[in-house]
Parts: C-alpha cells; sequence; structure tokens
C-alpha cells in the first residue's frame, strides 16, 4: 500500500499577490480611526471595492452587494488571481436580477480580509511588518461601518438596497440594524441574526486546523517561505461540506469511484467526493490567506443581532424603516430556515415591511450562489417593487 | 491580542500503553491466514477481546457487542486507559437490557484498532518493526471474519444475537449477511448498509488532518518522540460535531461563554462550545492511534452491503433465518433513518423477521450511547422475545 499520494498541497505554493488588483481602492481613516468593537482603533485603512453600472443623478440607484466568508468584490467578472467567472455573475449583469442597466453595484472586500482590504498580511504601521495576530479581531458591525464609510466617500446618502448570502446576509441585517436611515431595503440571503453552536463549532474546527498547521508559526508566516497551507486546505474542506447538502452529495457524487473501476484498498481518493474535496482545499490556498481565515470566521462567531437588546431580537428592528426581503433555502442545514424565521418574526413584532420566501432548492447553503430560477424571480419581484417605491426608473 | 493558549496538545504526550491490558487476547490465523478483502493474508494475529457474564451450558446464550469507530472492548467496566464508565455501561450488566445474568457477552476490538488487537500500530513480523502504512486495509467484512475465528474458538456455533451502534451496527448486518446460520438475532443501531458520500466526506476531512501533520510522516512514527496528536484532534474535533445533533448542541452550549461574562475578541476559547470540542479533541488523542483512525474510517467508507448483489440489498439477505431489530434516532444526521428505512425495505423484501423502531431523542448519532428509555424498553423487550424462542432462560 502505498501513502496518500495527492495530498501535497505545496506549503511553498506562490504568495496572493493583490498589489495590482483590478477595480477600486480607497483609504479610510486616517483623520479618524475606526472604533472597533474590540476598543481598538484602526487607521489608516485600505477597502478594496468594485462597482458595476452607473450611480444615477439621484445618487439612488445604489445596491451595496456584500460577500460571504470566502467571497470578495470580484461579484461579476472573471477574479484576477483564479480567472473564474465572479461568485455572482449569475445574478449580477445587464438584465440579470441585479441588472447593470438599472442598479448601481458595490461590493467590497470585508476589513481583515485579503483581496486588498486591509486585513492581517496588511503591513502594520507601527512596525512595517504584516500584522498577522497583531491585527485586532473583527466584528460584522466593524465590516459594516468600513463600509458606511466607504458610502459617504461615494457620496451616497441612502443605499437602495443591502443584499448578500450567508455571512453577507448577516451585514445586510447589521446595516439595517446600524443605519436604518440610511439603507432603503435588506436582502439577507441564507443567513441568521446569530451564529449557531454548531456553526460556531464548525469554525473552530477549521481554525484548529489552522493552527495545528507548523507553518502557522503563530500567524507569523508571511516573511517565510512556508504558508500554512495544510491546514487552511483542511479548514476548506470541512466548511465545504457544510455548503452542500446531504443529496446534492449523493446525487453528485454518490460512492462513484474517481478514474477507477473498482476501490484500491488504499488512502487515495478512490471516491470522487474525496478528489472533489482536496480539489477543494488545493485551489482555495491559493486564494486566501490563512489569518484571514481565522479574523473572519470569528467575526461570524461573534455576530449576535440581538445581545445588545437584551437578546430581544424585534427591539433591534424598532421602527425600522426598511423593507426586508428574507430568504431561505429548503436544503441549507447550516443555515436553516428556522434561522430566517426568527429574524421574520422579530421583523413582524417589530411591524416592519417584511416578505420571507423558503426556497425549495437541494444545493444546500451554497444555493445563493447557484442558478435557482425561483431566487432570480424572488429577487427580480422584490428589487422591482421596492425600486417602484423608491422612484429608481 | 494573544495566540490561541489552550491549542497545545502536546506530540510528546504519552504513548498509548496496551501491553498489559486486562481481558482477553488470542493469536489467530497462525495456520490458515485471513485472507482479506484487499487480497492480503494476515496471520497470525491477535484479537482482544473482553467477556461479560456467563456462557451456558448449550452455548446458546452469547451476544456479540460490536464497538463502533472509536470504541473497544472495555463495554462495561472502567476503561484501562482513561479510568471513564465502559462506553455502553449503561446497556450491559446485571439488571440491563444485555443482561450479564442471562446473557454472555462477548465484544472484541475490531481489526486494525490500537486496544490490543492487531493493527498498524502492531509489530510486522517480516520487519520486526511497527506496521505504520504497511498494515493491509481492512473492510468490515474482514473484522467480522476475524470476530468468528474467535467466536468458533470460543466453541460457539450460533450467536444468539450480534448488536452494535454505528460501524458496530455495520458489523451486525455484515455478519447477518456473510454467516447467517450463525446469527439468531441481529439489531443494527444508528447504522446503515453503505456509507454515504457525505460520511465518506467527513471522513476523508479527518484523514486529511492526520496526513497534514507532520508529525504523522508518512504513518512511520512509533519510533519518534512526536504523535500526530494535532491532526488526529482535528480529525476528533470534526466527527464529534457530526456526532450530535444541531439541537442538542444549542440546549447544551448555545451560545454561552467559557468561564468570561463576555467574548474576549481573539482565538482563545471563548465559547463553551470551543473548549469543549477542544477537550474531545486532546482527550482522543490520549487513548487512539493515528493510523488506527485511518484505517477504521476507511473500512467504513468501502462499507457497501448490496455492492455485491448488483446493488439490490434485498438479495444480500435472501432467506436470511435471522430476526432483525433495527433502530434508528431521529435526530441522527449522520446516520439518519432514512439510512435505516433502506435496510428495513430490503429486509421486507427478503420477507426477513424484522422490527423497526425510530426513536424520538434529541441526542443525534450518539443517541446509541445515551440514556434514552425507549432504547433500552425496545432492547429488552426484543432480546426477551428472541431469548424466549431460542430457548434462553
Amino acid at each position: 500500500m502505498t501513502p496518500p499520494s495527492d495530498t501535497n498541497l505545496g506549503p511553498e505554493s506562490p504568495v496572493i499577490d493583490t498589489s495590482n488588483l483590478p477595480g477600486h481602492s480607497i483609504e479610510l481613516g486616517r483623520d479618524a480611526p475606526l472604533v472597533l468593537d474590540c476598543g481598538a482603533s484602526l487607521g489608516p485603512f485600505i477597502v478594496a471595492y468594485q462597482t458595476y453600472g452607473s450611480l444615477n443623478t439621484e445618487k439612488s440607484n445604489a445596491v451595496l452587494v456584500c460577500h460571504a466568508l470566502t467571497g470578495d468584490q470580484f461579484v461579476a467578472e472573471l477574479h484576477p488571481i483564479t480567472g473564474k467567472a465572479g461568485w455572482w455573475d449569475l445574478m449580477v449583469g445587464s438584465g440579470k436580477p441585479l441588472d447593470t442597466e438599472r442598479y448601481f453595484i458595490i461590493c467590497a472586500n470585508v476589513l481583515s480580509g485579503c483581496m486588498g482590504t486591509t486585513g492581517p498580511r496588511s503591513e502594520n504601521p507601527e512596525t512595517g511588518k504584516p500584522y498577522g495576530l497583531d491585527f485586532p479581531v473583527i466584528t460584522i458591525r466593524d465590516m459594516v461601518n468600513a463600509q458606511k464609510l466607504l458610502i459617504d466617500h461615494l457620496g451616497i446618502e441612502k443605499l437602495f438596497c443591502v443584499i448578500g448570502g450567508s455571512m453577507g446576509g448577516m451585514q445586510a441585517l447589521q446595516w439595517a440594524v446600524s443605519y436604518p436611515e440610511h439603507v432603503f431595503s435588506a436582502v439577507p440571503i441564507a443567513a441568521s441574526a446569530r451564529h449557531s453552536a454548531q456553526n460556531i463549532a464548525f469554525h473552530e474546527i477549521g481554525r484548529q486546523a489552522i493552527v495545528a498547521d507548523p507553518n502557522w508559526n503563530g500567524g507569523d508566516y508571511y516573511s517565510h517561505e512556508t504558508r500554512p497551507h495544510s491546514g487552511l486546505a483542511v479548514a476548506r474542506m470541512v466548511a465545504h461540506i457544510t455548503y452542500l447538502s446531504e443529496s446534492s452529495l449523493h446525487q453528485k457524487f454518490g460512492r462513484r469511484l474517481q478514474d477507477r473501476s473498482e476501490v484500491a484498498y488504499g488512502f487515495d481518493a478512490d471516491f470522487r467526493v474525496e478528489s472533489y474535496l482536496r480539489h477543494q482545499g488545493i485551489t482555495f490556498v491559493e486564494r486566501f490567506d490563512a489569518n484571514s481565515y481565522l479574523y473572519i470566521t470569528r467575526a461570524m462567531d461573534y455576530f449576535d443581532l440581538a445581545e445588545e437588546y437584551d437578546s430581544v431580537l424585534a427591539r433591534a428592528f424598532s421602527e425600522t424603516p426598511v423593507r426586508f426581503c428574507v430568504i431561505s433555502f429548503t436544503s441549507d442545514w447550516l443555515f436553516p430556515t428556522s434561522e430566517s424565521r426568527t429574524v421574520v418574526h422579530a421583523l413582524n413584532a417589530a411591524a416592519a415591511n417584511v416578505s420571507f420566501v423558503e426556497i425549495e432548492a437541494d444545493g444546500g447553503h451554497d444555493s445563493f450562489l447557484l442558478d435557482v430560477p425561483e431566487l432570480h424571480v424572488t429577487l427580480t419581484g422584490f428589487l422591482g417593487g421596492a425600486a417602484a417605491h423608491r422612484g429608481v426608473t
């Protein structure tokens, strides 16, 4: 029997180079640093963002798209590092639900990310070296506060819509709570008002896999030849399972074998689902920073909208003028419909304007990224109605 | 911010010492080696086992208990290494469902295990060194075939019952298929007739975490000072989440904090669920061998009872004389009720004698290990009825 042959993740794989990214970036917080939830102040810092479509003269057609844990600002174009289609290419573009002929789409890489926005791999001005674990811990609200500075910079008084799936949906909810007068509508998809124990547990596994990798080196690996690619790949693999439904895994792979007619009685990837997962891990490390993974998962863990309202979520939405469209998917077990229902019940208790759709879809949590016709129809309808109210033509 | 402080798993932790285990062990396969599914021959090899109660003169009261992935033969006594109660102490003993006043209970450490039975940490007679990855890959059927040799050695012609949960249930099913004339009754609990794509995927994560640990060293770590404890701990942690239900995690931990009144904005275990998981990982490495984890998970992945019957499961049970009691739990998402139903449908199609109970329990897959009264009632009833038929008094 031979040892596993296709698990060499190459800790020496190329370093992610974000020095020449397309799109925009802006320095914020130079005059007044951003005060973070952890108490630290951050500034100046960079926010990298991308836009699609044009801002109308009334500045009433701006849609902020918020990306998920491993997403970034390259929503609807070829990704500059992977060369693959943007993560929401199906949704954003001319004639698509987020119609770039009608709306001005903005997406910013989140604070603590690794695609141009300041994060743990950025230079710490105090030391001239990458922050590593000296980067302050970030919350979803910190991410949103940084986005608010960007929106202010763009001269947009009120966003027509804030929309996102998963962690993007958390940001959409946080926007509605933090800046209700600056958000006309909010669309949290496959999201929740607080991260569940099971989800914290899955994140903790990913983090443990990273910190267990000796190449992680206490977070100080940027100047080294090696990277914690093995740990980060394992983190990605375990997360990836949680993004899919059991039935989609079964339909996609079942017990089918990879490039062989019978099992090899060994530890190579006999089953297609194994080689698929390994591929997910290997490709992920080429575009993502391990420390960013620690920070962003932590931000999600800490998310609990009701916390400062004595755990009464409805109070977070008290007298909100925001129009909500809450969307969940039947096969999503990471952010199940019950989480969306909790949000909807709170919005109802706050007498908010809310529509709620649970979409029958087999793709699990990742359904928000997939070609799910009912999702397209729902968004087109909701945004169209909201645009009519808002006077966006 | 400080780096994680409680993640030091100590690769130098004590080596598992099984040289003075209580219970029995027997050398098998010296004259006729066991021919394994992979084609290799194994022999001689050791099977370590434990018994409770007494074999009656008719030898008709023997119950073979089959353990799960990380279980062992110490079913109903203090574990010699951990000092904790046996894993089925609730079920096995005087006056309990598996009543030691009535039944003779046998449990053997599975082939490729690490609690006395021959496995990858055993000495390879060809080299005089531990097998490591030179140990042949084992299947559930190989495990059962080794148990059959043990049962033969004990002079038992027909087992009164073969019972087990999870991988133990796979063995119970395999026994019924491989040796239908030697099994009076079989009780697969929280099991399946084949391992699902999702379960293979979760196992693959665990294996990747182990092989990514540099201390794993291609499986050759037994003579080293260091062990792949970090990787094995991550493997255990991810598996552990799958053993619990979302609602039990929520009830047990929710978002409650560990020894603090507010979050620390760092990567220590802020949440109780995190420190619980870390504890699960740390304690596991003290009693389990990383290579055994690779081998046993692989055996489960390969399990597919219908495979050699043209994928028609009913044919595996054709004309079976075995009485079955199939049990599942409502909150088990790793081996959900649908898996048990598949077995029951096949047994029905084979006109087998089968009863099926789905038990309402909140504990997830681990429910078979917990104090679930309906499980006790079900087993007591089924075994009592079977014993009356079998004439066991």
